[in-house]
């Protein structure tokens, strides 16, 4: 590995920061899935924390640094989750905490953030307007913008479930990573490239929002004109160059999968382990029932990354 | 407390033969469940392991005593969690193991427990002609007889549930058991009273299977004639005496819920916390739901014990 902008160091020191209710989560075989897809199958569950996602071990290290440097204010746009996880870290330590979302976001998640106490600012468009509108109000009111994905400290966060995985002893071929903005997948990335090489690092992403595939396998920034996907947590249309550089480094390989498989995904997850799961966090078993051959006797870990839908779409795509 | 069967120690010595993927659950705040339910709402959640649910800490126990004793084999009678967890510790460590079932048991327990290489005998009645057969099988063969709860690992196994929630350093007023057998409150409530007296130990049953907490209120074993409940993990009707001796010295209150309650319960696990759970799981959101008043600003800790259930049956009880 030639180098990413992460530190290994950094993400081992980012665990004494993040609150507990984050860190240390279950990673358990599920042989009830391994009998219907033919592989090994782990489950990394990040979903079983106060805000049901992976984002609050990169939130609690924003939050805690921004406490450090004195600054009362932050402001992100989010598809939800981040958002809701920005939220909770901020309030805990008295910051305010501005989301910026697209009014078509999960109606789940925009509750979660209102809740927690987030000032929640809807656009009329899609995540990409929602980045533009954010930034906007970071440099209008002077304040920090936690662009996810780009600062460190997301990527750091979700590094921690790479250092968890390493360190849990268990031997596995493959992670499955879903991918977005791509913090998921360099965090966790680099940590198994340098602690772990041997395992194979797969990012898996929508067919309905490719951008930052295509771009893996083109080795530039290739973005899209829109999106077309459930898997709302994922569906972004312009990479962030130095993201994709870092992912250029630590991924194996990148592959994009049909929405028919991301639900078949879910529907798995509820019926062999008992999973309430967001679209997203269905994608690496969607991927493997998209390559069976591929997977096929060898053992695969998928993060499961989130849990926030609402209950009557979820109940559409899993019910029969 | 004047004493149980149970000794701290032999709780704490549990955690070292306990595998790690049952150990150090999740335990989160859940503040959607709290906006409706007026109290403070934990969620301890026993069910991302490789049984889904909290019977492996009890099993992995018993496995390793039986190892240690150089026995080759053991029987019990289950509802369908316990056999899958004594399934799942007996196959790592060499053991032959028989699980004694209802054939009216869920169906996918019963898959789980075959699956797992166990020889599963079905008997044409409830849980407690499976407890029957399986003394009868344990006799004949001449091999140890699991009883669940009677047996002391089975509660020195859930007994570490407690030990986690103490040292979680998190503050609760009340902890929600679900009361079966007795093994879990019994384990639980022996800790909590020995180590946080003053937290709150309410076990809650199904009034379609009450025998134990009509016996915890008469203070001597009641038995039933049937039970009726989907609380399948928790329908007995011959409390154990020695088990009802324990319960009386930890538990301050026992209380019974619906099947409408546990349907609600089930439904607000799904929507509000995206969690899949098993009816017996539910019934301590069931108590709240049935008295607000007694928990409203409390701060209460839910154990959510297990997520076995015909994917089906689930759909239909928390769909709309």
């Amino acid at each position: 590995m030639e180098g990413t902008r992460l530190d290994t160091g950094r993400v081992r020191a980012a665990r004494g920061v993040i609150d507990r209710g984050f860190l240390d989560t279950p990673l358990f075989r599920c042989e009830a899935l391994e009998a219907e897809l033919g592989c090994g199958v782990s489950i990394k569950l990040e979903t079983a924390n106060p805000v049901r996602s992976f984002k609050g071990r990169g939130t609690e290290v924003v939050a805690r640094g921004l406490v450090e440097s004195g600054s009362r204010a932050v402001v992100c746009a989010s598809a939800g989750n981040l958002g809701q996880a920005l939220a909770w870290s901020g309030r805990g330590r008295g910051l305010e905490v501005t989301v910026v979302a697209s009014r078509f976001a999960t109606v789940a998640k925009l509750e979660r953030i209102r809740a927690l106490g987030a000032r929640l600012e809807l656009v009329d468009g899609d995540h990409e307007l929602a980045r533009d509108r954010a930034a906007a109000i970071a440099q209008y009111e002077g304040i920090r913008l936690v662009e996810d994905s780009l600062d460190l400290e997301t990527c750091e966060g979700a590094g921690t479930i790479g250092l968890e995985l390493v360190e849990s002893g268990a031997s596995f071929d493959t992670v499955l990573v879903a991918l977005g903005g791509g913090a998921l997948a360099t965090g966790v990335g680099h940590v198994m490239k340098e602690l772990a090489p041997g395992v194979e690092v797969v990012c898996v992403q929508p067919s309905g929002a490719p951008a930052m595939t295509l771009s893996w396998h083109e080795r530039r920034v290739v973005t899209t004109e829109s999106t077309d996907t459930i898997a709302d947590g994922v569906a972004g249309r312009r990479p962030i160059p130095e993201v994709l550089e870092d992912l250029l480094q630590v991924a194996d390989d990148a592959v994009l999968v049909s929405e028919a498989s991301i639900i078949a995904g879910m529907r798995m997850l509820f019926e062999h382990a008992g999973l309430v799961v967001e679209p997203s966090a269905a994608l690496g078993i969607a991927a493997i029932l998209e390559d069976r051959e591929r997977f096929a006797g060898r053992d695969v870990v998928t993060i499961v990354c989130g849990s926030n839908v609402d209950a009557d779409a979820y109940q559409r795509w899993v019910g029969r």
